[in-house]
Order: structure tokens, then C-alpha cells, then sequence
């Protein structure tokens, strides 16, 4: 399983033909190694004569593996003992009502300011209006997204419950790479696209929550880091599965849980242990981010949404200057087995979604296909 | 494929000694055939060259596949046009909150109306009072939820939103077989733990929802069946993710939902569908159960849990005479192979869950177990 970087597993099958390169951006590209322990331990877990989708979330043998897998985002992310890690249902997006449903009781103005970085930051607003108060700090909707918005120190309200923030912006392809630091009220991040690629200082927020369905595996729970000091506010009409003090003194397991969805975090993070951890997948992203940026600022065939200093690691998304050639591009790009490359419907052109699992050789291989298209058509 | 109930491929792992039969009442298990074409299908979704986990929710092929499963739900079950087929995320119990949520708001009292036949009907009931009143119509708590309550006509209040019924009751081995008819208001069931294991006439119901970790396959996902009529009556709390009108708009893809859950449920229905449908479902669950019954009936050596008349189809409750021969007996089922049988925690006992999935062999093997065991101890 510790295979190299240069020469994984992946890049076998892909010679092989069998497998192409998956630049969705979610649900995404899962590390082939996972895939494959998935296949092979799939028809019996740990010897109990039935599958891990057969067995119950009360049984040992469940409750020990969930119990590995908040270890490993422990370690991994070194989460600090004074925080809580959660499972919860339904996806980043539940937790745009979730999040203010626990939070916004903490200060009695029921007040959440929000950073607006694009579509998903606007849905998350959007939600967090029916619980509260909401009042957008900064935006970057006047530049189209291009860009983090700059935040005043004035602009932080300590009346507010908490301050949201969406560490990474999938459709137009921005990330945070300097988060506020000594905010007087509770730092919360929507990482769902950009948790464990990079390490961060997880002791700046107040709450970290993910939807699984990029870095983490597979849709269908949320994972939810937050400090103890903020549970037990929840609002009265909060559903209780996503009450997080509850979800805290059950350990996650008030309901079944997404058991497969489960199973496949802690084979992904175990991975990423394997592979060396986050400042490894750190290194990766800028890597492979870096062969794509590469071939946009040369030549003037293609042109990147995102200012310079804000762009995503995780999304590299552009258009190619001659728009009419884009279906063309997109159409050949898939005949070569790279796959999934449409951008989002707001922003239109081209999306290269490169989470962990997303080897250099099929970045290599796009990055190729970019020059030899614009060589062919510049 | 197509094998014969009395010999399928469950059976013939079992006679190789690889697959336990397993009475987990859920996660639960899951048709042979089901898993071994997941696990056959899993590294290639389609010729995409990438698994069903890896694709996009709003990619052609996932799309066609979801509204697949929706078409065979409709079909097994006869559901009206009338009625909308929902995915939404966090299993039945996420429900507990999402229908009071939905449908408290359609009479100005928000009035809901509650049976409580135990302990998820109470569960129910707790989560229900944070979002209006709650009436408890009818209650079987003082005989120890041994049998399903009976309703007057003259209970059904007409002002209230709806009335709320747990069609089988998992822990207490109760099921409902005659649903009230011409109720005067929406009638609500939670058929979680017996979907699809019988007819049912869909349009004596308002709403029908199951979360999928039993007879539909895999944790992650609840079906929500719905008239369309009941639809657009949300109150202001509610999460986006859980308002049933919105996810009638977008075919309950809002956001990502949990790919491989509506995978497995389209595996399962075809495997349904395949089988001869419900009323060869509801055939063999009576087969099933009466073997058990039958045992439990005769000799004295065990006692049933539930009155004749109210025993469930899909879980078998039931003691020994002499409760100190529990452990012995749960410990020599299990090195037979017979897993998962403990009773619920608060009922202790035994628990035999008989969903769709378990072959006659199974239920035959714990019968001949049974008998022995009483012979030997007896």
C-alpha cells in the first residue's frame, strides 16, 4: 500500500486503460488504493461473515472502527483535546443550518456574520437567514468572485455569535490561504473542499465542518470539529440529530449512521497517514496546481478567473480566450481520459478539480493536453 | 440472477461456510446478489472509468440512475401519480424532525397526532413537541407494547395536521395490519422496518417515509413518499435540506446526495422486482416468520413478546422461560453462524430481524437451533 507518489497504483490502471483521470469536483476521485480494500474487504468485515453495510453501528467492531477514524482527523489535522469530533447527516449543506441552529443561541443578538466567496458562501447565508440575523462583512461578488475579500478588524463584532468563513470556492476557484487570527468571537469554517490537503491551526476556529464527498470519501456525512466551550446552545427548534451536544454525548451514533460513508474516511485518512500526511498533501497540491497555472500564464490560449494570490489549490478553474473552442477542448479532453472538466454552471469554462487522491501524472497529462490543444488551435 | 428462493447464492456461501446469517435488525443484511454485483460493478460505473462513488451527482448517467430507483419504488409499491418519491439525507430518524417541519403548517393549530406503540414512536413523539403540539391519540405503554393500540374514529381530530403512526415496531416485534381507513387527515407512517415487504395501499397515506438501512438497503438515505397537495407548508425553521417542496423542485438533488445509498436501493428494488415483487415478499415473510412463531408456540421453553394478533412478520421477540439460559443461548447461535440476535436493550431477550433479505435457510437454521437448544436444556 506505501507506493510511491511518481508511480501509484493509479497510474497503473490508467496505462492499463482502465481507469480515467477524474477531475470532478465532487463526489470526486478516490485514491485507488482505497477503492481497491474497499473491493477486496467488501463481502466480510473483519471476519464477521457479512458485510460492513450489514452490521450493526452498535456492534464492537463498528464502533471501534468510527471511533479510528476521529483518531486519525485528530492526529492527522492535530485537533486540540478541547475539541469535539462529530459525524453527523447530510453534507456540508445541512450544515448551513445546522451551524447557526448551534450557534447562533450563543450571543443574545442571535447575530452570524459572513464572508460572501461565491455560490456555496451565498447558499450557506442564505439558510442561516431563517435562524438569525445575518450580516455580510466583506464579499467579493463585485470582482465576480475573483478573489478572498480583505476583512477589518473593526468589521468583527464581538456582539456577533460567529464569524463564517468558506475556506475553499469550487466554482470559481479561490482559497483562504491567511485566515483572520485573534477574531474576539468564534471562527467558523466551511472546508468542505479543502479539509486535510493542507495542515491548519485548527485552534483559530471555533468550528470546522466538511462535507465528506472530496477530501474524505464519499457523500452522505458531514464531519463537524468544534470547541467544547461552544455546545449546548442550540435553538429550540433545532432537529435533534443535528443538535451537536447531543451528537457529542452519543458519540455520533443517536441514529445509524452512514456506515459505509464511515468506512471509507477511515480508509482515506489512513491513507494519507500512509502517504506521509498533510504537509505531504500540501506539497502535492501546490505541485499539481502549479503544472496547470503554469501553462494559463503562458501563452495568452487560456485565462484564469482567479487573482493571482487567491487561487485554489484544490480548483483550478479558467476559460480558453477563444470561448467558441471550449466544447472542442472539453470533448477531445474526455476522448484522452480526462474526465469531469466542465466548469460550474455560474462561471461556465473549465474546472480542474485536483483534491489528494488526484495523481501528478494525471495533472501531467492535462497540463500536456492544454499546450498541445493551444499549439494546435492558438 | 434469477435463483429460486429455496437455493440462492446466500445459500451456497453459507454452505461454504463464508457468509453468517445475520439478524441484525440494521444495518441488516443485504441479498447476496445485490452485494456481489456492487462488488463486481465497483471499480467501473458504467464504463466511466471511474466507481459510482467518484461521479457527479449531476452527471447524465447518475441522474438516469436515481430517477431509476424512484420509477421502481413507484412501480413495487403502486404508488399514485399524485405522489412524489424524495431521497433526503439522516434515515428515519432525521424524519422524526423534517415531517413535523413539513406538515405541522397545514392546519392554523399545528396539531400533530401521535400513536405510540414504543420506542421509536416515542422518539418520534420527543421531536415532534419541538415544532407544535403533539396528541397522544393511543398508547399500548401500560401492557409493555405488546400489541398495536386500537383508534377510535372519534380520536381523529380533524383540525390536526396529521396523524403519525410506526407501521412495525423493531424492538417490541409489533406490526400494524390494519391501518385506520378514511381518516379524516393526512395519515403519516414511518414504515422504516417493513418497506417494501408487503402491499401496502399507498393512498390511505398523506406521507410515507423509511429510512433505507433495512429492507431498502443501506444506511444514509430516507424515501419520503409524498401527495403532492401536503407539499409547500414548511415552517420558517426549517433547514433547506429538509423541506420537502424544495426537493420536489430539484428530484431531491439540492445537494450531493449519498451516491452510494440510492445505488444500492436501485440494486435491491431490481432484486425485489426480480424476486416477483411485494406479494412474494409479504409470501416469504410469513413463511419466515411462522417457523420462528411456531417454535416459540410449542413446548413452553419460550415466550413471545408481542400478543398474537399484533406479531410482526420482520422481527421475531421472544425470552427464555428461563432467563439465565440467555448468554448460552446467544453465544451457541452465534458459532452456529445465527449473528445479530440480542435483543433491543430495553426489551433484553432475543431479537430475530427477518427482512426481505434473509433466505428461508437462515430462519430454517435458527428454528432447528432453537428446538435443540430447548431439547438440551429443557
Amino acid at each position: 500500500m506505501n507506493m510511491s507518489y511518481e508511480k501509484s497504483a493509479a497510474d497503473t490502471a490508467r496505462e492499463k486503460g482502465s481507469r480515467a483521470y477524474n477531475f470532478s469536483p465532487g463526489p470526486a476521485m478516490l485514491p485507488l488504493e482505497v477503492l481497491e480494500e474497499v473491493h477486496e474487504r467488501f463481502l466480510d468485515f473483519q471476519g464477521m461473515g457479512a458485510s460492513v453495510l450489514e452490521i450493526s453501528h452498535r456492534s464492537g467492531e463498528f464502533m471501534a472502527m468510527a471511533s479510528e477514524v476521529s483518531q486519525r482527523i485528530r492526529s492527522l489535522m492535530g485537533v486540540p483535546p478541547e475539541y469535539r469530533i462529530l459525524f453527523c447527516h447530510g453534507g456540508g449543506h445541512m450544515q448551513f443550518s445546522a451551524v447557526p441552529l448551534n450557534l447562533m443561541g450563543l450571543k443574545p443578538g442571535r447575530l452570524g456574520l459572513y464572508v460572501d466567496t461565491g455560490n456555496f458562501s451565498r447558499a450557506a447565508i442564505q439558510d442561516a437567514e431563517q435562524f438569525g440575523h445575518v450580516r455580510v462583512i466583506a464579499s467579493s461578488a463585485d470582482t465576480g468572485y475573483d478573489r478572498i475579500p480583505r476583512i477589518e478588524m473593526t468589521q468583527l463584532d464581538p456582539d456577533a455569535s460567529y464569524l463564517h468563513l468558506t475556506s475553499n470556492n469550487t466554482a470559481h476557484g479561490t482559497q483562504w490561504f491567511d485566515f483572520p487570527e485573534h477574531t474576539p468571537l468564534a471562527m467558523v469554517a466551511d472546508m468542505t473542499s479543502d479539509i486535510i490537503s493542507r495542515p491548519v491551526d485548527v485552534s483559530k476556529f471555533g468550528l470546522i465542518y466538511a462535507g465528506a464527498q472530496k477530501n474524505l470519501g464519499v457523500p452522505g456525512t458531514s464531519v463537524v470539529i468544534v470547541r467544547e466551550d461552544l455546545l449546548g446552545h442550540a435553538l429550540g427548534h433545532t432537529p435533534s440529530i443535528l443538535d451537536f451536544a447531543l451528537l457529542a454525548e452519543q458519540d455520533s451514533l443517536n441514529n445509524t449512521p452512514a456506515n459505509f460513508t464511515i468506512w471509507v474516511m477511515n480508509l482515506v485518512c489512513r491513507w494519507v497517514e500512509q502517504q506521509g500526511g498533510l504537509e505531504v498533501m500540501q506539497q502535492r497540491a501546490e505541485e499539481r496546481a502549479r503544472l496547470l497555472y503554469d501553462v494559463i500564464d503562458n501563452g495568452g490560449f487560456y485565462r484564469g478567473y482567479a487573482a493571482h494570490d487567491h487561487r485554489s489549490l484544490m480548483n483550478v478553474c479558467f476559460t480558453l480566450s477563444d470561448e467558441s473552442l471550449l466544447d472542442g477542448f472539453l470533448a477531445q479532453a474526455r476522448e484522452r481520459g480526462l474526465i469531469a472538466l466542465k466548469g460550474h454552471p455560474t462561471r461556465g469554462g473549465v474546472r480542474a478539480s485536483l483534491y489528494n487522491a488526484m495523481p501528478l501524472e494525471g495533472v501531467r497529462a492535462l497540463a500536456e493536453f492544454m499546450r498541445d490543444f493551444a499549439g494546435r488551435n492558438g
